[in-house]
């Protein structure tokens, strides 16, 4: 570092100067900070956002600002992530807000709720729609600043060891479910189980649960849930745009200096955007994976989507009827979400929808053959345009796509068959 | 700031020490750039991106590293900030790099080409699919680093004089369109112009042009689009999800102290993620105004969207013929996208067009009436699993959401009436 070397010596020959002398000023304050994390190591995806924020904090600040990351269970365990910042054991947190709807509620606008907003809408609300006040006002009283920090995309539906195929099959189910939704499948029976990621494996292999969600195909490969689950179904309603905050203990953040506060901010939407740019990049490789070593991949049926869908209705009214602080956020929360809604539908889905069906027909023509995957999937297309709904008609493209992906992977595997 | 004079103590106190002496060492030189925007400084939104960048080098800096935005015209005209850039007439740039298509069509792998990715997409690619590494070597040549700084989310279909019911009404429409669009669009006999954005109004204002498109709702209603045009077409097919890059001049670049490079690129990832949040919140409301104040909201017919489509894949295969440069990124990015859209299609989508379609629906329940605006367009849903296209059935929602808003746009706009 000469350029380092050169300053320090040009800084040094100032000593004549006056003590208040300015430009050239001294560099901010070395600090080392803790931060626990709710996610084992083995996650690049979501463990690796906190890494990609202690990094760059690193970087912009020459090392100065050091943040050390622990895995869950390593200082806190991994569902105990909010105390630990609150009671100031640890600096920061990096965790999934929905984890703490037992103290409250209204914890879950922070991730995501059922049927709620996906990736882009929540970062919509967060920083240009009033979201992000509205939850730094809620954390107070916890003392903690939050800062939004990852998010997964859309997750699958979890891993079931039997075919889920209608609202009865989830009676008595007991399911490892994240936050919110615990309580929306309590109404349909389900006996929900809070487990942090890494402890989820050994509950389903012991089958001391039935069936377990964690995120999507990427991850779920890596804690191997395929080995002891067949079934995988999808969409996971219950967090169409799942968010990852930063918890920075209140007190702390206001010993920090105003350029080490900006860096944090600015590392944290960079982690934000980047992790679900690598889930988005990562998961169809795995999937793929997944569907060739025998992962039955499954669209929840229409009677359980409907069910879960009034269930959850039912739920937030119940819970803004008993919670003013769940309903303040709840009612701003809504009418942000119809118009969010309302806007995607229009050049938003209609591309998608459109590319997407393109994709899948393409895709079918790709793969002559018909597969037994390809029974009850159809390929994805319609929309706010008529054109849509006819793009879709006769294709078959996305079991038939999957198909020619598992084809390619045997393919791959015995390369001289 | 008491503290930075303490420091300022400590270092010259330090005086006596070898000019090596590690530790408290001195701050990071002055630094003033400039950047030249592509886009005029009324856009909130698309300049602000750089207004946000700015801010944040700033903050994070305590000052020291300045960046100074110029809009489109101050320096430069809109559409010349890569050569503004690649000759060190500044060091900084915040541009579309579509616009440089005329140079070589592998630009627009970096904002976006024709019926390719959407926003969440070209994250992944840039991020975690090898799309920065391509594009930074191809801009190599042009002595520049790029870094994606912003997006606007699938953009809308532009603004016509006239009705575009087939075809055959392309055909020599004078159409101001971005980046390589215009050369799809010749195939089928639209003379395409290429003007920055805040030149466009005057130009469609006069009827030296027939229609224009530049973004979406928010910053099209700010350029006054609807005043001059009636025809509001959706979607934006040739752009699901543009990218805005920086330009750091690659000499200026390599001056930079690493702890500035990680400052500025961490900004740049916030812009990108807060840019395209900043368009979702605020294209509804602005949608709503422009219904309310007559504009007539259409899809593009299946016709039009075929054709696109087909003159899009043949100019694709022309172009990679001709350009070698194009085709090595055009190969790579051609197999990202088909596995993007294959997993987009099982959670993301089948999510987004569940909710959506319930969205629509309570919209339909919400507005009583029917309305003029309704014909032709049908509500959002379908995708991967059968549900979603059984969930369509009936719904009638997407004009009557644009219904309900325009009634109640009004009923603010006359609280006596």
């Amino acid at each position: 570092m000469q350029r380092r070397k050169f300053l320090t010596a040009a800084v040094t020959g100032l000593a004549a100067a006056p003590l208040a002398a300015p430009a050239l000023a001294a560099g901010e304050p070395e600090i080392k900070w803790r931060m626990a994390s709710s996610f084992p190591k083995s996650l690049d995806t979501i463990f690796g956002g906190g890494e990609t924020i202690a990094n760059r904090v690193a970087a912009a600040t020459d090392g100065k600002f050091q943040i050390r990351l622990f895995a869950a269970g390593e200082i806190v365990p991994g569902l105990q992530v909010l105390d630990a910042v609150q009671n100031g054991t640890v600096e920061l947190g990096h965790s999934a807000s929905y984890y703490y709807v037992g103290k409250d509620p209204t914890f879950a606008f922070d991730t995501a709720i059922p049927f709620g907003l996906n990736a882009r809408q929540q970062n919509a609300w967060m920083y240009h729609g009033g979201g992000l006040e509205l939850m730094r006002e809620f954390f107070k009283d916890y003392n903690i600043r939050q800062i939004p920090a990852g998010n997964t995309g859309a997750q699958m539906g979890g891993w079931f060891r039997k075919e889920i195929k209608t609202v009865e099959d989830l009676n008595g189910l007991k399911f490892r479910i994240g936050g919110f939704a615990g309580k929306v499948l309590t109404k349909l029976g389900v006996v929900p189980q809070q487990i942090a990621g890494g402890d989820i494996y050994p509950a389903l292999e012991k089958g001391t649960i039935d069936a377990a969600e964690w995120v999507g195909p990427y991850d779920d490969e890596k804690l191997g849930f395929n080995k002891v689950a067949q079934y995988y179904y999808y969409p996971g309603w219950w967090e169409g745009g799942p968010q990852l905050s930063v918890y920075v203990n209140l007190a702390q953040w206001e010993t920090l200096p105003p350029t080490y506060q900006a860096i944090l901010e600015a590392a944290c939407a960079e982690a934000n955007v980047t992790m679900v740019a690598k889930y988005d990049a990562q998961n169809m490789p795995a999937l793929r994976r997944l569907v060739a070593g025998g992962t039955q991949l499954k669209p929840y049926s229409k009677d359980i989507m409907e069910a879960c869908y009034k269930a959850a209705l039912e739920l937030y009214d119940e819970t803004a009827a008993a919670n003013p602080k769940f309903k303040t956020v709840y009612d701003a929360w809504k009418l942000f979400r119809d118009d969010q809604h309302l806007w995607f539908r229009v050049a938003e889905n209609s591309f998608d929808n459109f590319v997407f069906a393109k994709s899948a027909a393409a895709a079918s023509g790709a793969a002559a053959t018909s597969t037994p995957e390809a029974s009850g999937e159809t390929a994805g297309a319609s929309a706010a345009g008529g054109w849509t709904r006819a793009a879709i008609a006769g294709v078959g493209g996305l079991a038939v796509g999957y198909a020619g992906g598992v084809a390619a992977t045997r393919a791959r595997a015995k390369p001289a068959s």
